[in-house]
């Protein structure tokens, strides 16, 4: 996960014999793009297509279905230009220049410590980026990498007109379904197409990827170009045991028992299960993972060499001059804000995280209620995400036409409001000013049925009509979140005060030290901005035997079952015949990834695309603590059967002659 | 949690200024009895009358409730002795004598050690108990007390002819429902009056409690007699990382699963929230309690103090001459069991222990496959749990006459199938040899609804045909136990091999080393079997607050809303202007109690009862690793409310008489 501006081509060159040059990396880059809310993708044509995962454009595809018209069951085939429907929210973004911003932030913050060190980095932050961001077209966010050891500028153009062109069958997307997530071998096709719009017509994008004629191999070089989400390789034991012991355990507890709610919820009916599947997904997803983060945090064997690495860092530190005055109170420090976030935690994720809220429409009210206040502030002083350079992706989420579905969320609301009255406790005094003298499902009941926030011009009118709007009004869900915010914004502030401030501050006091000790020759942890991985299509011994690194089509077709989630789709059955089986299909390759990146190209030497990372096996789950080379993989569809998988299966030609062409298709 | 035959007779006399005679503590045995399956209870009259709490009798009274007649809800009370209902399959039983079989264990096991030692050692706990339990009428257990240290006899009368007398409405028994679940204050009548019958007539027992005509007030001393579950205290370090990292979450993330999937089988209407009613309960308590054992356990003064007192132990021990020879590796040996357990444990949780088939109909099916097997061998050779002195709970629960409802069962049984999928992996051999070409809930629904063991003459009729009836049956749930038979055991045998028996034999090691450097002054681990606890009524400092540690019926009315779980019954709203809201309803005691202890009596020196203990405060979940008497309470109902609410609320007056009295009412 090598940052873009300090890649080591020389150690890529010792390994592989290639060494790709600042050129080679800026194409690479200004062909990457993020698509806002966690995912990669990457432009594919000059023309503005871009390649992302079904599960990237999933929330897109459901919001543009309707219980008679189910994109996600059937899939969406965009026969010409105008036959592209536009997704209510997404946004991509392309990263046009990172600058090192960490002498500018060093200046601001001077002199300051705890709190008040927080607080103006936090200040400082905003006012790089309102000065950076001159239009709503450039997107710019200050980045903290290596735990504050530097911040870098990331300076992106951005597109919010993006319209959907391609998916396939969520049957073949995600083939294999929960049972095989994380799993490999694998064999889905988990792809779609996006298209960025300009001025209502298909943007120009110059800079693109082609398509390899030949696709990869076992052996062959891999380079990943993506937005790796987060990772956790540079906490210390203090905070891994927070995480093992609360962070993690307690996530898990509530997303277990949500999924369990979703199920039965989905058994209530076709329409029930339609409307469920996004978040049923998106739960399953983030509880397997965490589980197998849980796992491998606990192994005893990542545990010690956790607690030994530590232990190598602080004895080479201390011989250093610095230490005593500079560093080693650092980790005592930072396990004291451990145990105080082990004490603020539960009333700060129930009141201020959202999980107190599980709700759509209770997320468009809090931002609305708090947009209504902070945009009278002057922006340094605002809460991040109100601050102006945040405004258009607020402002389009506003005014998205995603439907919001009653049902779904008076659910996900009763199940949050009581999992908060679980985790406060029925006689906590911000419990009860959250309830009043409700139940937890009456009041989810009365606020979602009655509010109107479901729709876009409704919402456009509050945010509009600033703070006299929301003041006068008496929209339920606006009233819940006006009635729950005062305590809300106080224990944040309890929380960035007391635990945050001292997990940044001593956090950079680590990461000096780290510097002294190991320099940069180790990449930052993952901060859901674009790295390049480099590796190799590779398979991995398991419990005695050699797992493959390529499946193939006909693999596909011999773990079919017939059922659910092994069924596969008609389209497929039918092109059997058309097949070559010994098609490579989907491969593992040695690229250090974790969530966010799906989505990302995965290409070769010549920049060309040869794969599209979807997944990781069960072993890349521990890569948020460290990476194992011996057998973390990057899971990917292999570029041959995307091709493939257009041209024989869909027909999809338009799409297809784009790709592999560069070109519009005659139809196009 | 003093052993009823090792009681520290001087300690509570310095303390309390009151010595329990051995008389006084023999009667206080055999007028307690524990109520099989998990509770406790006491004999309250001489007519056979057994006060418990009523989640203790849930189970019995849920399984004589129909839709239209629901017991639960509305609560019973049997007018005249013939309207007394049987209980389908409770058993209760009266410790009649203990006696030391450590020598004889000794003996028998001299000479082996690991696996060896495991099988011998339960070989001569069968032989013993087969001796011992002479007729159905007797029940012998032997147990381990301090992880293999002492090993005692316990000798009850069985009895099996329970019936129910009286139970108020589970909105009273069980006021606050799971928000106030181990909280304090509480308002809670969690009793309810079962009797013993014998030879069709109520039992004659001689030994019963007497009414406290005062009741008990803060500061009086209190005795607890009951039958705590299990505690975890002299458990290593490495055995408590397990749980901490992995047997409490997995633990918790499979019921939190499994109370979303029962709140919405519940919300499809009124007769499926009857239905699943018990089991959500007892879903929904386990969760709770595991929940703050986890946080208990993970608090860093908790884990200090057990890591401190683990080198205390092993310092003071290695002074000693046995320590190299005898103990010193056996901290290490537990390690490398705690590490094979990571292995092995899901397999075995899945497969053997029922994680895997949450089913009735399955248990009874794997009972009736095993018996048929292990019935043909002899009795020291059989699993534990098919040996002759097991014989009579095996058969009342065979031909219990409680109702199995289907739906319930094919949602937990494709709920648990699912999670065995996800826990092994959907290409494990031994889950594609349970699932074969089916989705988990083709397979339930299958078995569930085509089995005919919900029939107790269809299950008797298979357990005396013995091996060849099971042999020939092709109900569907005998046929899916007969298939994961074989997979079951292998694994069984595994983990007794590999982990339990390193864990016995290096527990009892230790327990050598504790007994060498401690003696006795610190009570065993708890084991289900009858204990004794002294302490007083009193409250505890909370958060800057002190709570007071008895509540009124005032409170409980000030305390409703109206709305489920605080929403009182008729009958006591009715009765409010009758009743003298000053009564003493609960009470908090430092009587040091866990799960198990539930129905227990609360007594004062004269043994008359003063209280019911149903549940036990937040920190008392701590109490699973330490006993912490600042702030760790039991909590029982005040005698004078349970009188009161007999007399005033419910005119339960035969039952009242009979209690206050000693004597049959006039309504007898």
């Amino acid at each position: 996960m090598w940052l873009m501006n300090d890649f080591p081509f020389k150690r890529v060159a010792e390994h592989y014999g290639f060494e790709p040059t600042q050129a080679w990396l800026d194409h690479v880059r200004l062909s990457s793009v993020r698509i806002a809310r966690g995912c990669s993708g990457s432009v594919v044509s000059p023309n503005g297509l871009v390649m992302t995962n079904h599960h990237c454009a999933q929330s897109c595809i459901q919001q543009l279905s309707t219980a008679k018209k189910d994109l996600v069951a059937r899939g969406f085939i965009a026969g010409t230009q105008v036959d592209e429907e536009r997704c209510p929210d997404v946004e991509i973004d392309q990263l046009t220049r990172i600058s090192d911003v960490t002498s500018r932030i060093a200046l601001a913050t001077q002199g300051t410590t705890g709190a008040e060190l927080n607080r103006t980095l936090k200040a400082e932050e905003s006012r790089i980026e309102k000065e950076c961001a001159t239009t709503d077209e450039v997107r710019c966010d200050v980045v903290s990498l290596y735990r504050g050891g530097r911040f870098h500028l990331y300076e992106y153009r951005r597109f919010q007109d993006v319209r959907l062109a391609f998916a396939p069958e969520i049957s073949i997307a995600f083939f294999g379904g929960d049972p095989d997530n994380f799993n490999f071998p694998r064999y889905d096709l988990d792809v779609s197409f996006l298209r960025i719009w300009k001025d209502n017509r298909p943007a120009s994008t110059p800079d693109y990827l082609r398509w390899s004629a030949i696709g990869a191999k076992e052996g062959d070089l891999t380079f990943v170009s993506g937005h790796p989400g987060s990772t956790s390789r540079n906490l210390t034991i203090a905070e891994l045991a927070y995480l093992r012991d609360v962070g993690l355990p307690e996530r898990i507890f509530r997303l277990a028992e949500a999924r369990g709610e979703l199920l039965q919820f989905a058994e209530r009916g076709a329409e029930e299960r339609r409307v469920a599947r996004g978040t049923l997904f998106g739960v399953e997803n983030s509880l397997k993972a965490l589980k197998g983060r849980l796992q491998a945090l606990v192994s005893p064997e990542m545990w010690e060499s956790k607690v030994l690495a530590e232990k190598e860092l602080k004895e080479r530190a201390a011989t250093m001059p610095e230490f005593a005055k500079n560093w080693a109170g650092a980790w005592d420090a930072i396990e004291r804000a451990e145990r105080r976030k082990q004490e603020v935690h539960r009333l700060y994720l129930q009141m201020e995280t959202g999980w107190g809220f599980w709700s759509e429409l209770f997320g468009y009210a809090r931002t609305l209620v708090r947009a209504a206040d902070e945009l009278t502030k002057p922006n340094a002083e605002r809460l991040r995400e109100y601050t102006d350079a945040r405004l258009p992706a607020m402002k389009q989420r506003i005014e998205s036409t995603a439907p919001v579905y009653k049902d779904l969320e008076a659910m996900t609301l009763a199940m949050s409001l009581r999992q908060m009255r679980e985790a406060l406790g029925p006689d906590d005094p911000v419990l009860r000013a959250v309830l009043g003298p409700q139940t937890p499902a009456e009041l989810a009941h009365q606020v979602v049925t009655t509010s109107r926030l479901g729709e876009p011009k409704v919402r456009k009118a509050l945010f509009d009509g600033g703070k006299a709007a929301i003041d006068a009004s008496e929209d339920s869900m606006i009233l819940l979140a006006k009635r729950v915010d005062k305590d809300a914004r106080t224990v944040r502030k309890t929380f960035e005060d007391e635990v945050e401030a001292a997990e940044e501050e001593n956090g950079e006091k680590i990461a000096r030290a780290r510097f002294a000790v190991y320099g940069t020759t180790v990449y930052p942890d993952a901060t859901s901005t674009l790295r390049l991985s480099y590796g190799q299509v590779k398979g991995w011994d398991e419990a005695g035997h050699h797992v493959n690194p390529v499946t193939t089509f006909g693999g596909a077709f011999a773990r079919a079952t017939g059922r659910d989630p092994f069924k596969l789709p008609k389209r497929w059955v039918d092109a059997k015949p058309d097949l070559d089986l010994s098609t490579p299909f989907n491969m593992a390759t040695t690229n250090d990834i974790v969530g966010g990146n799906s989505g990302s190209p995965v290409i070769n030497k010549d920049a060309e695309i040869v794969g599209l990372v979807f997944d990781g096996n069960i072993h890349s789950l521990g890569g948020d603590y460290a990476y194992d080379g011996g057998n973390n993989r990057a899971v990917a569809v292999e570029s041959t059967a995307l091709v493939d998988a257009l041209g024989k299966i869909y027909s999809a030609l338009r799409i297809h002659d784009e790709i592999v062409t560069g070109k519009p298709s005659a139809s196009w």
